[in-house]
């Protein structure tokens, strides 16, 4: 999905909700449990409740790889049923050097290959250049780059300062920008920090932002968007378990309907409100 | 593994070296092509050939993953392969928020869930402290943090320098040490940069240090061990493309032996000059 393919999908939703697959077998509904395969039953049903509702899907590549090799037959198969109108995450945090960042870009964006093809991929940035540039390299991808999540431990590295008083996130934004640019690169923002969107903004004012953190984590949706909404939005905001587990009982899909479509109204008013729809 | 049972091996086989399993099924020979796995196929030969002469095997995640199911499907056989004289590392750069950590802690050390059970992991130090603990929580296993690294981009952000004159690397290394202990955290540091490892022990003079790019990367074994080695040795030296791709012919495992010797019978004589033998 091209980046202005994505802001239509917004401005006809209303919304720039991203929903967050993290399927736990030990939190889905036990009558799913005797399924053949209960996480993809899951999350089938969860996207056939939410999908007019939300722009993104973000399955939790952890929460599939933890299962060995079932798990990731429920990964594809759920990669098979998101729907065209949604842009698809594959938050992994994936990152090493060059010819195996190339390799883990073929897992998630070369269906000839592992059999899914995501729009994009998250990735962690420590090994520097060559570990993000071999995912920019495929054309239509997007690389989602951690800046500044919204962790407890997010402090420990992120906020490292050096002698000009400018702190690592900002080093890994003013640098991997010139990696790529606002058609195929994204960064993830915790939501949990509101008054530092101004910051990202400053270095980052025209990519879309992933922000993890909302519902759950603590943070504001109105702060998000104060600080963090540009002209064309420029926000994909995720929330995983205020939805898909809204209920552990039969109704769990219609309740993430309802959880989802809370989000939607408030974010319909956020985008009536800056001017974009 | 333990920390000692790891120092027998390395005495009893005269040898630190780590075999790199990145195996590229376009780089192995043309006649396992026919196999039902070949990428298997491969990986038992090597191991076969080469397990009385290395104390480690490192499969490189990202290059069954791009190979989806059946990748995962080649990766827990090799895994089943691992012989027991050997330390086994996942070589995976993993690292999320506490709750997604301990997901891919289940993937890679809980045999129960995902069919695997490696030593250890390695890990990308980005997100601070909750996405490396959970790792650390799992009896008898431990996390290999990246520190230095030996590629390219590198220098991007781990020379990125504080105003007391310490670098990123340095600050990993100092807060990841209080979070383990030398018995279940081992940093990654590039053999390419010979001299870094002197700074390296000044911060971490006990761990064992897993060390890439000796081959061909260019890092040189003498120089590593003249400024890296400790009392216990305290490295594990990786080869990979030396070793797996010295042969595509039909004598491939019998030349991935004989450069696993020439490697061994190196690392004889630097143990045997720091009188750990």
């Amino acid at each position: 999905m091209t980046r202005q393919e994505l802001i239509e999908q917004i401005k006809a939703k209303k919304s720039f909700l991203c929903v967050g697959l993290d399927t736990d077998i030990t939190k889905i509904p036990e009558h799913l449990l005797g399924e053949e395969d209960p996480i993809f039953t899951f999350n089938k049903a969860i996207i056939e409740a939410t999908e007019d509702l939300c722009v993104a899907y973000k399955p939790n590549i952890a929460f599939y790889e933890s299962y060995g090799v079932k798990g990731w037959q429920a990964l594809q198969k759920t990669w098979q049923a998101l729907p065209q109108s949604c842009f698809s995450i594959a938050d992994a945090k994936r990152g090493d050097i060059g010819n195996t960042s190339k390799m883990y870009a073929q897992a998630f964006f070369d269906q000839t290959l592992s059999g899914m093809s995501f729009d994009s991929i998250t990735i962690a940035p420590y090994m520097g250049k060559d570990s993000v540039t071999p995912f920019l390299d495929f054309e239509g991808k997007w690389a989602i780059v951690l800046a500044l999540t919204s962790n407890e431990g997010s402090k420990d590295f992120q906020n490292f300062t050096n002698t000009h008083g400018k702190q690592l996130f900002e080093e890994v934004l003013d640098k991997v920008n010139t990696w790529g640019t606002p058609d195929n690169l994204m960064y993830v923002v915790g939501a949990t920090r509101g008054e530092a969107f101004s910051k990202i903004r400053e270095h980052a004012p025209y990519h879309f932002l992933l922000v993890p953190g909302v519902g759950a984590q603590g943070g504001s949706l109105q702060e998000v968007c104060k600080y963090g909404m540009n002209k064309d939005c420029g926000l994909l905001v995720n929330s995983t378990r205020g939805i898909i587990y809204a209920s552990k009982e039969k109704d769990f899909a219609e309740k993430a309907r309802v959880e989802a479509l809370k989000l939607q109204q408030e974010m319909e008013k956020e985008l009536l409100k800056a001017e974009i729809i």
